[in-house]
């Protein structure tokens, strides 16, 4: 009655997973091995430099986190707020909406900062904002918003911040190895990613780092982390390099061996190489689609190459669309998320997916389909 | 100077990582496919299916959390209890102590139950105490304590909160697939378990099960639910069965592919058969120990046959004896938790682990090492 699962392998041109190598494969089904074992610990040790590498930072506090990137977005929430802390909050699309949900969840209080879907948070509006609450604790904002393929000016917003101390929380899940993000060049104190988007690796994984700054925040909170899973100060013995690992939970052995290799293969092509791979191909991607008549929906400036959103041409039915890709071509885009579900195409060119032969094949596709 | 990470094979006869079988980890290694794939929505109903024939439930709200087994236990109580709850927390181990830390740090109160280690939750004691606290929310206990390889009496614990109409939250990261377990049949209201024990899964993924009774106490809270991302009524969402499933986080794709295999392979063998291989092969382990002279910590009653803590022979040195069988017999076991460090070895035959090939090599090994 039950058979072993052998899924139609899929271009993935969603807002991710992206497509996952045959080297990150292999990795992921090599032998378990035990979460304790001194091999294993050496891999860890491996990833943490390799992460240091692709955000570039020499934070000492830089792990992949044994969930997903919504587990990473909550773990600097939990670890770094307390009940009534004051968040700047920037919302712009679906994930900033979340990191608000996220703060008020631990009884902080969100100051939100609103900007319209598709347009990147307002330096200006979050510097009125600061200077309104310079008794603010955060300043918690999306890099680059998946719902929307919108990139906001990170290092502005953290300079900013600097200038009233107040800690800066960046979800970077789409723009880490994808689009330049220099975590210590920038001040970021707090930022989580995703192992599916830009690193293409299998999802499951997020990776996270703190500044010092950060982990003094963490060392001196007055209550207990509300989460005992993302208690970062009781992760930390585990991924710290100094003696003895002890034991929080068993990690996810299997999953980190992919994420090491994919980050190997980020460390071998260059972080920057990959970051001109991206733009160079977004490039690629957007003649092709003007060809077709079909725009974007974000300004040229502030649009992300790694995830295209295009707005759906009248007339055309959303969803058949989508299913006629999937099904005729075996290529998978995104659909619009919340607010803009049904106006627009997410079109991912994230990680391994970005390469010449997938965006010849979307563009032939889409014109079949379209005509 | 980063290199592909190539591990050393492992026996894995530790508390879990179990050994995972060529089959589960070429599942493991299949194409990427998107999370909401309809492909990937069927996988997620048959997993659903093959979870409630491993609990022995038909429990609608079965599904396999996206992080480790400590994810699970936080999900059932940050869902089930609200500040100020009353909850009786059994502990007779680590894993109790745990329990009794995320009950207190989502406000509620613990009134604790406790029990010697290497003992059973005493069903007298918590008879007393839910006499004494009628009005408590829940009762949470640990069924197979990892961290001594103690069974505790789930059924007669379950029955006797019925009679006060008190929830039950059931720790079986360990007995699930390894040990008798009735969800539905001893009335468990909240149930985790973790992938990488009994299951021979990678691991990473955390099976939980909720009852009615559960799924409507969370629909009833006052408060939301302190994590987002362990928000079950929000991933309920994206498992449930009818029409089209709402994103709430990439699943872990390829890790449930893993688990699927591994379920598959549970059902083909059959769950009162796994049950039963398990307690057979813990008889011949049991054996071969004694001819060593090697004692074990529980009482026969209560012992876990997937999970054997045995006393660590006078002068013998514990950290040695497990780098050489490490090191020279690629054999992991593991060391003693907590209050047991130093004292005790755990040495698991769980899922695939349980096979007499290696029971035989574990014991060569151990008559080697310890002459």
């Amino acid at each position: 009655m039950f058979e072993s699962f052998n899924p139609t392998p899929r271009v993935l041109m969603g807002p991710g997973p992206s497509n996952v190598s045959p080297r990150v494969l292999g990795a992921l089904a090599r032998p378990t091995v035990g979460h304790l074992d001194p091999q294993f610990i050496g891999l860890m040790d491996e990833i943490k430099q390799l992460l240091q590498y692709a955000f570039c930072t020499k934070n000492e506090f830089t792990i992949a986190l044994s969930a997903p990137g919504s587990a990473g977005m909550e773990a600097c929430i939990v670890n770094l707020l307390e009940p009534n802390d004051k968040v700047i909050v920037c919302i712009n699309g679906v994930f900033g909406n979340r990191l608000k949900e996220s703060v008020e969840r631990v009884g902080a209080q969100a100051i939100v900062v609103e900007d319209k879907w598709g347009t990147p948070v307002s330096v200006e509006k979050v510097a009125d904002t600061l200077a309104a609450h310079p008794d603010a604790k955060a300043l918690a904002f999306v890099h680059a918003e998946t719902s929307t393929g919108t990139r906001s000016d990170a290092k502005s917003l953290c300079q900013l911040a600097k200038q009233y101390d107040v800690l800066t929380i960046v979800d970077a899940v789409t723009s880490l190895g994808g689009s330049e993000l220099r975590v210590d060049e920038w001040g970021i104190d707090a930022i989580y990613s995703g192992s599916q988007k830009c690193l293409s690796c299998v999802p499951g994984i997020s990776p996270v780092s703190f500044s010092d700054k950060a982990v003094e925040t963490l060392k001196q909170r007055k209550t207990k982390v509300p989460s005992w899973f993302l208690d970062q100060s009781l992760v930390m013995d585990y991924w710290s390099g100094e003696g003895k690992r002890s034991y929080h939970h068993t990690a996810p052995v299997n999953s980190l061996y992919a994420l090491h290799e994919s980050l190997v293969i980020l460390k071998q092509e260059g972080l920057e190489q990959a970051w001109q791979r991206h733009t160079q191909l977004h490039k690629t991607l957007h003649e092709g689609l003007s060809h077709l008549g079909i725009n974007f929906l974000v300004d040229e400036a502030y649009r992300l190459p790694q995830l295209n959103s295009v707005i759906i041409p009248n007339h055309v039915n959303d969803a058949e669309v989508r299913a006629t890709l999937l099904n005729k071509y075996n290529l998978e885009i995104g659909a619009g998320l919340g607010q803009l579900a049904g106006k627009t195409w997410r079109i991912g060119l994230m990680g391994t997916t970005a390469q010449e032969q997938n965006i010849a094949l979307l563009l032939a596709a889409l014109k079949d389909v379209l005509r």
